[in-house]
Formats: structure tokens, C-alpha cells, sequence
């Protein structure tokens, strides 16, 4: 099969919206009149985003959706999106499985798949989505503001469970761990309420590297300090009812510092707060309140009894981690 | 060096045209009023689209400008870029060189690297580049017209000539091999010549897998077919001097079927030869006729003398060469 027969069979189909899509030297859009144009970009590599058996529909999902995350992060309603695809070889079942996790996860957040590159090499998927904002309504990590209630979307620390079983970490029921990878290996971007939080949120990320790691970026481009509080990890919409089987200490570990939720962490005033409830019902995504921004500096984490948590939580950091 | 400090360090400057650049979850563009956007991307694999030994300055040249090459293609005038690149190891030379080569070739087109990302892994670079044509303007595969005039710009041949060098298949005297081996590690993207082709060219793509391969390109896509004259090989601007000392048969092999010229291959009618040859001089790119499309389906290529080529000429393909 030649590289342009591959690209035919697996990854062409008609556009919705885009003027030309795969095919031509580039693709071509008409960006909705007087909207801003937001763009990200997501390398996967073998290894370090996924394990080698994980399954090519799941990961096609994954590779997709974490890009809609990133234009969830700042409200983006998403367009279009690239797909570059280096793999060792041309394996028809592969290449079914992943192609269908793109299309499937395509339709469902209604964005065309407009160019890219396929190659031979070693298995790196890179994908570049593309969304519109009206102009200012973008949601920002530089936005939040003292006194700011601080959230995120969904449930945190299935993921980082997940990816603990799979490193033989720590073993699992089998149901259990079927919910739980599903979150590790299909997130689900949170498209709508990023949406929906426009004009409400002052601050916002989605959260990839782990809850204190990614809301220190947000205090650092904010440069303000935050409280977080987490009784909510005991009994709230943002635990799962798996998580709460575990200790304490593991499930603060899974949730402040394991990554790959992508829920949103966001920010907004205080006067907001029926706004904020508002945005996740017409989502339909649960919204949990888990701080407050502070005009000081610093994050200071408080576990449930109200006692300062004094030890350090790491962040995910693709070079700093054991290869 | 964590990968915050690695993407702030080599890959961060202010953009002069992007709303807001790297470091948050998107980047953010305003099109300029009722244009067209053109996105195209590529993803080059060591081994495969370059040399492991190659410099790392000349690679960060080559990387952005075959995306470039893309936006030429089409006539769009390049705007913003995201530039995601997997590394096997933290090397500050390697990345002093290979961000410099990025940013020499960023700032003399006029285009903002505005997010990406950055991962260790297998070393890989994906480029995807946005550039912007008025509606109706783009120049596209699909446009070639019966009794057009066939164009290249620049000259072919020396880049595939270069690789077989390195290959170790030929070798050539060193002045020489300078030169041709910059026409394969830093190919010239043609952007000024696609701008003025606008409403001129009725087909265009740029050469990238070889003339033959890709003028089948611009031949299915119009439903036509064409001859190809190659007088032009044994004294024409479309060859450099260097290439005029080796045999024909080896000068036919590296400009029918090479790849890596980065040129553009475009069409125009008959009554608008004035016209190209004012946009050739106004992007000071030489630009040869080598052929006219023809009604009947297919391709003939006739040698020098007029004689009508059997052989077929290969076009590369990243799945059908072996690895």
C-alpha cells in the first residue's frame, strides 16, 4: 500500500465545514466572520503517552481528545484539526482501529479532519487542532483574580490510578479497573463547559501534568497565590466512587499529583457562583469548588481536617521523570 | 532542565502578529478580514527525512521551510507556525542550533512560532504552519487546464543528487557538493512566487517526492494529462551549472524522479505568459516551461532530441522504499 492509498482508505473523508480538506499541498478554511482562531498542538509518543498494547481505537480517541481539551482549556468551540502519523509499518488492523477512534471522537465534537502527514517510523502521533472564540471571550491562564473560587470539572485521580496498575504499581478488580483506564486511555475533553464558561471563568487550563503542577501555572501567569482545600476529596461529584475505595494518602496522591485527567481547572469571582452552577448543569458536567485564589503568593494545601499538607506533591515533567 | 524551562529557553519570543503565543493551553490568532486560512503540516523522522549526522541549525531551516513550501504552494502568505518536537536527550548545542535554524527562517518569512510541544521520545519534529489567501485566490492540485503551459521554479535536480552523495552512491568534488548539499538541507520555500501566482497559475503544488510523481499529482487531480519536453535539462535556468557536469542519463534520474527540491510545479494558460514571467522576476525565482496539459489522460516525456521516454521513473514514497 502506498503512503497516498493509505491516506485514501483510512484517513479521507468529506469535510463539514472546511472549504478543502485532505488532499491538496494545505487545507483551506473560512474562519467564521470576526472570531478568533485558537491553536494547539499534541505529540504522543510510544512509551512516554501510551503503552505499547494499548489498544489502537482507544488511543485514536485519545490523541484526538486531548487536543479538544486544550481548546476546551480557553473556551474554543474546535473546527478543524492536522494529523501526523509516523508508524513502523503499515498494519491494516492498527490502522483501522486508530483511524475509527479519530473519526468517531471527530464527529461526536463535530470537527473535520483537514491534512496532515503519514510516514514509516517509530509510532509518534501529533495532532493540531484548531478552534474559534469570539474576540476577548478566550479563557486565559493569566485571567484569575484574588478571591476567586477555584474548580475543576469531573472526577480527578482515576487516570493516575489507572496508570499505576499498568505499571504493576498496584493491582485492582477487574471492573474497577475497566472505569478506570477508560479514563486513563479515552478522556473526554470538556468542550461544552469550556463553552459555557466564556464571559464566566477568569482563569482556565485543562489539567494534564496533575492538579498542583498545572494550578501553578495558573497562580505563576496570574501572579497570585491560591488555597486549596480538600475535604471534597472525602465525599464530592469530583470523586469517583472507586477513588473513595482507596486510603487517604493515595487518593491525595492520585489527585493532586497524578496527571491525564484533562477535566478543567478554572477560576471565577465569587459572584459568580450561580453562573459557574449554571455553565456545568448546561454542560452537564459536575462542577466542584476545591479553593480560592489568595493575593498572596504560594499554594497552601490543606487536607480535610484543615491541617497544612507540608509535603511537596511532583508534577508530571516529560524530562525530568526516569525515561 | 525541566520541559517548561527547555520551551521558555529555546522556543519562546514575543510574536509580532499572533494575539498570544506560547505558554498558554492555545494559541490565539485574529485572521485579517474575510481571508481564507491554509494549514498544512509535516512531520519529518530522523533516518528517514534527514540524516542523523545533519546540523542541527540546518535542520530547524529545513523543518519549517518544507511547511512553508506547502503555504507556497497554495499562494497564501504565511502567518503562524506550531512547532512540536520529540528529543531523545536534553542537548543544548543540538537545540541551541536547531531553534536558531527555526527562528533565522521564522523571522526572514515573517511568521510567529506560537505554541507546540515539546517531549522526549524518538527524535522526531512536526511543523504545522497557517497562512492566509483571499477567497478564490488559493492555488490548487485540482486546477490545471487542457493547453496549459507546465512550469517549474528555481532549478531541480541538485538535492537528489546531494542524497546520493550521502548515500555514498557517487561521489563529487567538495566546492560542488557544498552547494548542492544546501539545496537539500536548506531547500529556499518559494512563498514570494506563490503570492504572485495568485489569479496567474491555474494548478500548483511544490516538488517534494520528485517532478514525475508529483506532476501525477496535478494530472489526476484535473482529470488531464501532459507531455513533458526536457530540452530544458541540457541548458535552461531550472538547472544549475553544477548539475550540467554530470552525464544525461544521471541529470534525467535526479530531476524526473528526485525528491527534496522544494520547488513549485504550477500551470498557467498560454495567454498568461507575460504574466508569469513578471511573477518569476517579481519574486526574483527563476521560472522554465517544461511542458503543456493535454486532453488525453497520461503522461509522455520525451528526451532531449525529441525521442519519446520509455522508462518509467520512480517517485518517492515513504512506505514503498525500503526502510
Amino acid at each position: 500500500m502506498s503512503e497516498f492509498d493509505l491516506i485514501d482508505k483510512y484517513f479521507t473523508r468529506p469535510t463539514k465545514h472546511a472549504l478543502l480538506g485532505v488532499g491538496d499541498d494545505c487545507a483551506l478554511l473560512a474562519p467564521s466572520k470576526s472570531m478568533h482562531q485558537c491553536i494547539t498542538s499534541d505529540m504522543l509518543v510510544e512509551g512516554r503517552h501510551f503503552l505499547s498494547t494499548v489498544d489502537p481505537f482507544r488511543l485514536g480517541v485519545k490523541s484526538l481528545a486531548v487536543n479538544l481539551s486544550d481548546l476546551a482549556a480557553c473556551g474554543a468551540t474546535p473546527t478543524a484539526f492536522t494529523l501526523s502519523l509516523s508508524i513502523p509499518q503499515v498494519d491494516p488492523n492498527w490502522l483501522e482501529g486508530f483511524s475509527k477512534g479519530i473519526w468517531d471522537t471527530a464527529l461526536e465534537f463535530g470537527v473535520d479532519l483537514v491534512g496532515g502527514d503519514t510516514t514509516r517510523g517509530p509510532l509518534c502521533i501529533c495532532i493540531t487542532a484548531i478552534g474559534e472564540v469570539p474576540p476577548g471571550d478566550a479563557l486565559l491562564r493569566s485571567g484569575a483574580l484574588e478571591g476567586d473560587d477555584i474548580y475543576v470539572s469531573g472526577t480527578l485521580g482515576d487516570a493516575a490510578w489507572a496508570l499505576d496498575v499498568f505499571r504493576g504499581n498496584t493491582s485492582v478488580d477487574g471492573e474497577i479497573f475497566e472505569r478506570i483506564r477508560r479514563r486513563l486511555e479515552q478522556p473526554t475533553p470538556r468542550v461544552k463547559l469550556g463553552v459555557a464558561l466564556r464571559g464566566v471563568a477568569n482563569a482556565c487550563l485543562d489539567l494534564s501534568d496533575g492538579l498542583i503542577g498545572d494550578l501553578n501555572h495558573i497562580l505563576q501567569r496570574s501572579g497570585v497565590g491560591a488555597e486549596l482545600s480538600t475535604e471534597w476529596i472525602n465525599n464530592s461529584e469530583a470523586i469517583s466512587g472507586d477513588l473513595l475505595e482507596l486510603g487517604l494518602h493515595k487518593r491525595l496522591e492520585y489527585v493532586l499529583s497524578g496527571g491525564d485527567d484533562y477535566e478543567l481547572l478554572f477560576t471565577a469571582s465569587k459572584d459568580a457562583r450561580e453562573e459557574v452552577r449554571l455553565a456545568g448543569l448546561q454542560a452537564q458536567t459536575p462542577v466542584t469548588c476545591i479553593g480560592q485564589i489568595k493575593k498572596e503568593k504560594g499554594l497552601q494545601i490543606f487536607d480535610p481536617k484543615g491541617g497544612l499538607i507540608q509535603r511537596r506533591f511532583a508534577s508530571f515533567d516529560h524530562f525530568q521523570f526516569p525515561a
